[in-house]
């Protein structure tokens, strides 16, 4: 498989020295040069990419960003501008999903005093999208490096889980355990919610405690160079009542069956429908979310597991399986793998158990 | 001192009904109503301001977000139609700093059909950024117990800076203690840098080992209660040369020539060249970024110590104070305190000692 800058290259500028793309947005900047920067930008040209740092990243990124050349700058625009003249560049593709409405004027006026139009339809956004939907292998190993530190978490932390101890403290606990375990940071906010707060699907770890009887539901992943991983797993502290089971076997149930029945060229709006018809059967009105997003290089990516998308699933894709159960004022119930798309229909890269736990 | 929303609706607004502000940045949604969620919106109008929630946030919202009345959606482009319409607004004024070019063309699509344009110039960005650059003493009390998290962390750590130690062991330590403090995270991606690393002035921890004679350069700051600190100490491991302390001290003299000379009414670009001068005149092009930023409730906000900025310093602004020299290949020195602008001229918030200590 060729580079990810050679098959941005190949699929948008095909060898067209009058075309450039810019790719200005930290994620995608990082995606395509495995650097990681706060600022600057990459342009890919036919003739090839050139990543501008200032002097804060200028020399960290000689050392190590990937497939292109480093230029330091002072003025981005500037120096942008004697690339374009450089290479007669005449077309620009801009990030419209990434790039501000003031930061793409900037761009616009300077480009068009060195005759290169600014291409803002969703071209580039179009391409990169489809290019980090798929992942390459070596790309789907790093995902599981990163879960299998969200999976050694998940062992960790249920000693912990005791009368008394706080949402804060497990989520803390989970996240110290993870960085020392290599990685570079946290997913995303990690969510740890006992009891009623699990009715909240977002809810943000906060000094309430754990008591018997209660559901906690562990939102968590890890960002380990540069992929992430993203896993939810609902336990009980205690013996639970036997609403609370049905309720945690309903999700399950729903979790299961995606897993059992997707398969690529199955548009993704359908397997979310798989889930929601089980939920809804039961529970209706309970499960406001999608059922799960892409993962990989951002915590949430393409496509999506939603009503809204109709995106056909295809191999290499690795979207999670998500679905819940939230009643008002009570509890809560998630139970999320990751699914890698296969010729055959899917693989979990998630290995946590998922039968329920009465802790 | 009305409350932010209302300072907001004063100026930008000031009692039209026709107009209305929508915030939809995830930081600036928070500021103004305190409540964090990475999706929604905020619409303000002469009528009152409504936080858009979707399923979610929206329980949590009605629990904790201030100066609004909280609406869920399940359509964002639908729910805030409804409001134009119950309204009858006809200007929407949009972030064009922060909305992405293809937000921005959803947005207006959606409210041309129900007769309300978008204002897309700079006016709520504008307003936003002077609000928020002037601090209120509430505010500043945020950010100063945020900063004595900081301090804490600098004593802290330096007991565990020994031979062999990494920067990477470092930085966790720091940012372990910061959290168990009752940070809800890092300001920022911590930086540890010893020895030649430091000249990279936004190195990223690794694996590389501090020895004797080293310098040790921690950026480091805390979140708490939405608001950031920053502050930057080198410190060495054993002895230095004499040509590490001259770079020191000339640094040091530096930053303390900010503190000593900044007041109100002088320009930003000219506070940036107090320090400036001083380090071009022994250590030409060694100080390869601005003197500072604002900082608050974002880490980097208006105004910056730089040349390119005019802003008149004014009492009630927050910004760091951090001159730097950086020799390739060989070491750094950064010294960063955040002022606080007052009548007479400034109030560092930051406690920790700044002359050079030999561990």
């Amino acid at each position: 498989m060729k580079n990810p800058v050679e098959r941005l290259e190949e699929r948008l500028i095909g060898g067209d020295g009058k075309k450039a793309a810019l790719v200005f947005s930290e994620r995608n900047r990082r995606y395509f040069t495995q650097f990681p920067a706060s600022d600057g930008a990459l342009l890919v040209t036919a003739g090839g990419a050139y990543l501008l740092m200032d002097f804060r990243y200028e020399e960290a990124a000689r050392y190590q960003a990937k497939y292109c050349e480093v230029m330091g700058f002072s003025d981005l625009n500037k120096a942008l501008c004697e690339l374009i003249d450089k290479h007669g560049i005449e077309e620009v593709y801009l990030e419209v999903d990434k790039l501000s409405v003031a930061q793409s004027r900037k761009f616009q006026e300077a480009f068009e005093k060195h005759g290169a139009e600014c291409i803002l339809d969703k071209s580039l956004d179009d391409c990169i999208r489809d290019q980090r939907m798929i992942k390459s292998p070596e790309e789907v190993k790093k995902i599981e490096a990163s879960q299998a530190i969200t999976d050694a978490a998940f062992q960790h932390i249920l000693p912990f889980i005791k009368e008394g101890v706080t949402e804060r403290e497990l989520a803390l606990e989970i996240e110290f355990f993870m960085r020392k375990q290599g990685a570079e940071a946290v997913a995303f906010e990690l969510i740890v919610a006992a009891g009623k707060n699990g009715s909240q699907c977002h809810a943000v770890p906060s000094g309430n405690q754990v008591h018997k009887g209660d559901f906690i539901t562990m939102d968590t992943g890890a960002l380990l160079d540069g992929y992430h991983s993203d896993m939810t797993r609902t336990v009980a502290f205690g013996k639970v009542s036997d609403e609370q089971r049905d309720v945690y076997e309903t999700v399950l149930k729903a979790h299961l069956a995606v897993i059992d029945q997707v398969k690529p060229g199955m548009p993704c709006c359908d397997v979310d429908r798989i889930a929601r018809d089980i939920i809804e059967k039961d529970y209706p009105g309970t499960f406001g979310h999608g059922l799960g997003h892409g993962v990989g290089f951002e915590i949430h990516e393409w496509p999506r597991f939603s009503h809204l998308d109709k995106t056909p699933c295809a191999p290499g894709m690795v979207i999670t399986d998500e679905p819940g159960i939230y009643v008002p004022a009570k509890y809560g119930v998630r139970i999320e793998d990751m699914l890698l798309i296969t010729e055959e229909g899917c693989r979990s890269l998630t290995k946590s158990p998922k039968e329920l736990m009465e802790l």
